[in-house]
Formats: C-alpha cells, structure tokens, sequence
C-alpha cells in the first residue's frame, strides 16, 4: 500500500528507546517498585519551597510560558557570573543534546564519546546520521586524553565527556578537563556534561564562556530534584547559545518548570542539605555493597557503581533478582564495565529495601544458571 | 578566530521566533498586560479538579516522568475509540511538529501550507531544509481543493491544514475535510491541526487511523486551558505514530503535564463549560467590534479576527494602540489577511478591559500618520 516515505536516515533508524522507565517494567512484571533507586533522581526531594512555588503557580498554567526563559536565564546568569545570552534553557538535557547534534551533525559528521558512556547522546547522534566513534573507559574513567587524541585523528565535529560521570560515578579535577580542552581542536565542539556537578568536590575549570568550542551542559534534575519537570541548561559563547533559537520549540520549557527552577535556584541551603544527604547515602550504599563482599566504587554523582564481582551476565541476574523484590536499579552495559550495577542515592527507608534485598537478590543470582 | 562550524542548513538559519511572547513585549515596553487577550489561552483556566491534581503532585517532581506517556496514551485511547499505539503525545503541538517534519522532510522535499497559517509549522519545515509552497486563503478560509492540488502538482511530501483554522477561525465542515483528505496522493502526508476543535461545531470526519497518510493533531492548550504546561498530541496510524520513537525525546513530556492532562481529559463537564463560556466570550468580542464600527469574522475557535477596515499597516497601528493600553492582541501578517486582528476569547474582566480600549486604540491609529 502506498504511503508516505521517511526520510532515508529515519527510516534506518530503530524504535530505541534509551532507557525503559520503572513504569514501564511495573507494567510488564506486575511487580510495584519499593525502592526506586535506578534512575539517578533525588529522592530526597526538591526544596519545600519549591513544592510551595509549584503550588501556588497552579492556577496559572493557562498560559503559555515565557518561550524566551528570561527570568531562569537571568538568574542563571547572576549566579554564574555570564550573560544571560550565554544560557540556552531546554526540556532536560535530553533536549539539549538532540538540538546541539542538530546544530552541529550533518549526515556522516565524526562524534566522539566514551563506549558506555551516556546513551541518549549516542541516540541523538545516530538520528541525525553522525558517525560515532569510542574511547573505551580506563579504570572506570573516561579517558580525557584519549578523548581529544581520537578528536584530532577524527576530524571529529564534536566530543562528549561527561564529568563527573555517568554510569560509573568517576571524577576528574578542573587541572584533567582543562588539559582536556585545551588538547581538542577549536573546530570541534566539547559538549562537557556536568549533570552531577552539584555532588562532586568543588573543583571544576572555571566558567569561561571565551571559548568558541566548549559547551557545558547542567540540570536540575539531580541534586536539586526537579527530574520530573524537566529543565537543563547549556553555558557557552554567545554564537553557540544564541544558535539553539534558530532550531529549538520555543515553547517548549513548561510555566512551571521555570517556576521550579527559579525557586531551587533560590534555596542554596536547601540544595546543600540535599547534597549532604546524597554523600551519606552514598556511604550508606557502599556499606551495603562491601557487608555483602562486594567492591563499591568512588563516586561524585549521586549514585554508586558497585562491583558484583563476576562478568555481565552475573551482574543482570543481580540486577533482575532486585527487581523482583521491587528494588529498580539500572546497570552499565558497555563491556569493561557490565559487571557493575548502579544505584542511585535515596533516603533511608529506601537503602533499607536495599539492604534487607541485596542478600537474597545474591544468593539468587548465584543460584540461577 | 576558528570554531565549529554549525551544518550548512543550520547555517543558512535566521534566529527567528515563530510568536513573541507577551512578556518580552512587557520587558520591552514598561507597560503591563492588563488584558492577556493574544495568544488563543483560556483565560477561563482549568478544571479545578486539575489544579487540586497538580497541587497533589507537586511534592513527586522528583521522579522522571514515564518516558511512554502510557496512562494519558490509555485515557485518550479510551476516549477516542482507537489503540494506544495510534497515539503519540509531545511537548505541545509545536513539539509534534518539529518531530514530524524531521520524521518525513529531507532537505529540498516540497510542503504545502496556506499563506498566513500558523508560522511554526513553516519554522519547522525551513529549519529541516525543506521548500515551502503557499497557497493563498479563499475568503478567510484556507482552500482544501487548491492545497490538494498543489500537493498533486508538487509531489509535496506534506500538507498542512488547520480545521478550525488560525488564524482566520474559520471552519470547514466533515464533509469538505474528507473530500480533501481524498484528493491529497497517500504518498504526502495530511497533517490536519484540530488544535480549535473543542470550540468548534460538532462536524468532524470520524477518527479512521486506517489512512496511511493521515495525521490529526489535539492539544490541552486551548479549550481544556493547560498551554503552560505542553502537552499535544498526535493521531495517525501505527506506522508513523509509532516513529516518533525513533526521534522524539523520549523524556520531553513533563510529569504535571501527564498529570495535568489525565485530570482534564477527565473532566468533561467542565470542558463543556467552559466552551460555553469561549462562545459566549467570542459574542461579546464581536459585539464590542460592531460597536466600534468594525466586522468580525464568524468563528469556530476561541479568539475572534476582526477586520480593521483599512489595510496593514492600519490595523498594526490598532494593535499597537491596545498595546499601549496595556491589552495584549496579536493579529495576522500575511496579504490579504493582514487588515485583521486577533482577539482570544477571555473573561469578562478581560473583556471589560477590551470594550473600554478599543475606541481609544481606533482614534488612535486614525489620528497617527
């Protein structure tokens, strides 16, 4: 039956989705999610003031938000100490990274990345016909120097770091990433992700929006617990935050999200107490994983990588027996580094689900084939 | 100085925004919106049970939302008679709109519009490289037959219609919407934008997700009243509803929307009042016209186009005038179209405001050059 065609690089695209949410396994197993610690969120919450922001905008929503963000820029803008011009807001970093790919990634145009690292990049790259290429991990880092050394090779149009990172929790200090971007050519865009700066030592390369090729990606659906509303930002110079307004939904940041933002913003006291409460979660975890002799890795973010010891398929058996106790956890799948699970900080009463599931979900684990 | 190059379509881009938003407008002028009469909101809000479901789900925006829409993708599967897999939900219709165009348009591929319709379908289709064809407006109605034709003749890969339209409100009934739909090859896809339909007469083509090149867009914006928070959605059958998968953000539908949406979609008596209130409203808008000397179109939507009797550049000075009044309005801009201007349904506190501006704003503009 004659229909309408795709275009050629949609229609060799996948219906993947990147990640599969916690809903959508309820719906397939039945089983309802106790502690949901796999998605990276915060289950402490965003700030109480933030819920009375949220409440008090309700009746408002009737219209349409401001699809320029200025008051967010603005305020990003004070405490960043840049030019609100410097400040692309977008639907999450999700969002970003699909409009930055679109900006920048023709068809056949090289990406560099870390294999494992942030899949919805990959997802975007590969949408838009980009070539991607790997740097395997080293040691549960991405390898910054191996990083600009196959940019330069390449002719890469763009590379991702993600600093602290994601799926491992590792750390480079601001002396590694300014090496790092001093080593990338000017031509090829630094899309450095710092989506879990919040929870990380205090110790990143200054903002310097002077650099025509470095673009910083932040969010506030970690630390500060707005995942649900979603709302991220990109720091860079001028030419490259003013582009996303020649591609971006204009409308597409929600009236409360701005709200949200702008009130967690507000509340530094608030953002630092979560921050405390994600560190001793992190303590709490490692602890869980080492009384069960397993190998709990360093982290920045706020999330734990844990080491299960065998290969990959171990891990998943781990990671599937915690399921079936309604413990959702998510796990790194790249090969180096499949062996681990990852857990996201959460209060206590849900590290005690955690606990009282991760000796049985081993011993599962150890007894199915 | 170097730096990376954006893609050759990218670059050929101008920084447009498809509408200025009322509050760059106020940052601009000093003067506050005292009327919020422009931007086809409701300014009759939501049910309240939508605001007590957001208020409810305020302290949860930590979580991601379901990146699958599945409860909404249930409800209005439900509602509509047809799968949930039939159904793709985004940040808005503008949302829906970016994805679809890059599901189907390769740079130089031919779109057919009418000339004046809404601009974000077009900053869409110029911002994917792809080669707009007008075809004007007959009476203040877009031309089903003429855009089928042009399709037939272009070999467009799509054809956008807006039923009711905007922004004219004019409105055709099932009967003509069928024979267009047709008339158009099976091998371009209709997209058919049924963002008015609530306010309008109850005489659409049934929901037959059997056409292989048929593509019907809804949204909670406009009649439900929920434009802050970006949620439309998309009808279409399996094939292509199921491909924005491939491309969309999967994460990009916030979870108050979803929450927000559901509550509406449920409440179907307040719909109805508020319908009734929008056509009371569009009668007391034409009323204040006639008094005023001016006509007002007949309207199948909710806001109101008013011919200024003069030409363009006349009713931009009306329009300026009610801006200086602190009553926001918008108005078309294309030939032919351009001697109207657009004024959204509201309450009558809104309305009171309107009815005391409009003969100042109309000697205005008759007494400036």
């Amino acid at each position: 039956m004659p229909h309408p065609p795709f275009t050629p690089i949609v229609e060799a695209l996948p219906e993947t989705v990147p990640f599969v949410g916690p809903e959508a396994i309820e719906r397939r197993t039945g089983i309802p999610t106790r502690a949901r610690i796999g998605a990276n969120e915060s289950g402490f919450g965003p700030s109480p003031k933030v819920i009375a922001a949220l409440r008090d905008a309700a009746p408002g929503v009737w219209t349409y938000p401001d699809p320029e963000n200025f008051a967010l820029r603005e305020a990003l803008a004070a405490h960043l100490g840049i030019g609100n011009d410097e400040i692309a807001v977008s639907e999450g970093i999700d969002g970003l990274m699909g409009l930055l790919v679109r900006l920048f990634i023709a068809p056949g145009d090289v990406v560099v990345t870390s294999l494992g690292a942030y899949p919805t990049f990959n997802y975007h790259v590969v949408g838009f016909g980009g070539d991607l290429r790997f740097v395997p991990y080293q040691r549960y880092h991405e390898d910054p120097e191996a990083l600009a050394a196959m940019a330069r090779q390449t002719n890469a149009r763009m590379v991702y770091l993600a600093n602290p990172d994601n799926p491992m929790g590792s750390f480079w200090p601001a002396a590694d990433i300014e090496r790092f971007i001093e080593a990338v050519p000017e031509t090829c865009l630094i899309v450095l992700d710092e989506a879990y700066m919040e929870t990380a030592p205090d110790d990143f390369p200054r903002i310097d929006t002077s650099r025509p090729n470095l673009l910083r990606l932040r969010t506030f659906s970690k630390a500060y617990g707005l995942a649900g509303l979603r709302c991220g930002y990109a720091i860079a110079n001028r030419r490259i935050a003013g582009a996303f307004n020649r591609i971006r939904n204009h409308f597409g940041v929600n009236k409360l999200a701005q709200v949200a933002a702008l009130a967690a913003l507000d509340d530094q006291a608030y953002l630092h107490q979560a921050v405390e409460s994600i560190a001793a979660a992190r303590t709490r975890i490692s602890r869980i994983a080492n009384a069960n002799g397993l190998t709990a890795l360093p982290s920045a973010t706020n999330f734990v990588a844990i080491d299960c010891g065998r290969n990959g398929a171990y891990a998943v058996r781990v990671l599937e027996a915690l399921g079936e106790q309604g413990v959702f956890v998510r796990k790194p799948a790249a090969p180096g580094l499949d062996q681990h699970i990852r857990i996201s900080a959460g209060p206590d009463e849900q590290l005690d689900i955690l606990e009282q599931a991760m000796p049985l979900a081993l011993r599962a684990a150890q007894g199915s084939p």
